[in-house]
């Protein structure tokens, strides 16, 4: 095992720190329906994967994507947690987590959830972290809307 | 961004660690139903919210409202996650994390679900971390016994 | 409060985060059908108990137990958060965490649920961290296909 200095330890854990927050900070924006908030935290050339077919590239199109979601949900609650960062440089690092995701849709239909993993780059620009790239993988779902999802590759 | 000394990121590195284990600590007492641990982990002069109009303010009248808690659930699982610690002072930090909970009641009726946000302020006194200040806020319910709820705020 | 130097806190720090993601390895591994790598994060005389008269001692009575799950399941997801770590030693540590489990049979039946607690004990050998010990104490379950667990002794 690479043991990094002790100062370099101290930013490598402070960086942790602020990338778990982004994390966080998109599940909260989302579950508040702050489509703005939510775009502010990629890149402007921010690649996001939701499903086959379903997605998009660069931060504009990403815009879209969002704005259709707040009248489509009543209300979304998103749990992330088993999250490993693999720092790949100064400023970029691989990052994975496991969500389980509960949505109650506006149409008279039984609440979704979904149980998935997310697998993310996040690169630091100008000090501040942000998704260049989050792709969500489907470990399973019950009465959830979207059919085609990407999944885990269980073995 | 504020870049801290080493010396004081590793002070509020460590205090992070001690916050996140308070409140798995609140999660730990309440789901084994140790009433006097959980009091334990309020100031004298705590302000407990669960809803509009259920909560307590100050330590003997929180320990009051959680007396009838233990032989209302046959069990319960609080699940606290996306926890994010704002710092306000060496002292005190405003706290935000998400809640998933799992209620079986003693009762013959159907578990009740919650999805919720936790707002906190925690202050340390005599170095150790504790509650100033709870407040539940309720994305979510399903089977739940209690009807009012304090929202989250969705846009 | 024992106050460590500078220095000694931040090998706790990243001794912290190394044993979280022994946690969420396990997880990982786990919903992705891998026993071999599974295994590979527990010492060669771990013992990992799950129920009463269900668990393995040594690490191949413990591939041995692995080996007909991947079968049993079409797909499973592990949540693992509310970690608390008492290091007992420099290489030695007690780490209790919360475990929300979904589960989905292969045979026709409703998913599972299951709402626990994992208590492990992690040692360090030859510079990594492994489980010598992990049990499962079961908070409550739905669906679930195993009927006697260990409680989490709820007073």
């Amino acid at each position: 095992m690479n043991v990094p200095s002790a100062e370099s330890a101290v930013l490598q854990l402070l960086d942790g720190e602020r990338i778990r927050t982004l994390l966080f900070a998109y599940a909260f924006h989302l579950d508040m329906n702050h489509p703005a908030q939510l775009a502010s935290l990629f890149t402007e050339d921010c690649e996001v994967v939701y499903g086959p077919g379903f997605g998009a590239v660069g931060r504009p199109a990403y815009e879209k994507t969002l704005s259709g979601i707040g009248a489509f949900f009543e209300a979304t609650s998103h749990h992330v947690s088993n999250i490993v960062i693999d720092f790949t440089g100064p400023d970029e690092a691989q990052v994975r987590s496991v969500l389980y995701a509960w949505h109650r849709y506006r149409r008279e239909r039984p609440d979704g959830h979904l149980w998935g993993q997310y697998h993310d780059i996040v690169i630091r620009t100008a000090g501040v972290w942000q998704f260049k790239r989050r792709e969500l993988r489907t470990t399973g779902v019950k009465d959830f809307h979207v059919k085609e999802m990407i999944p885990i590759g269980r073995a």
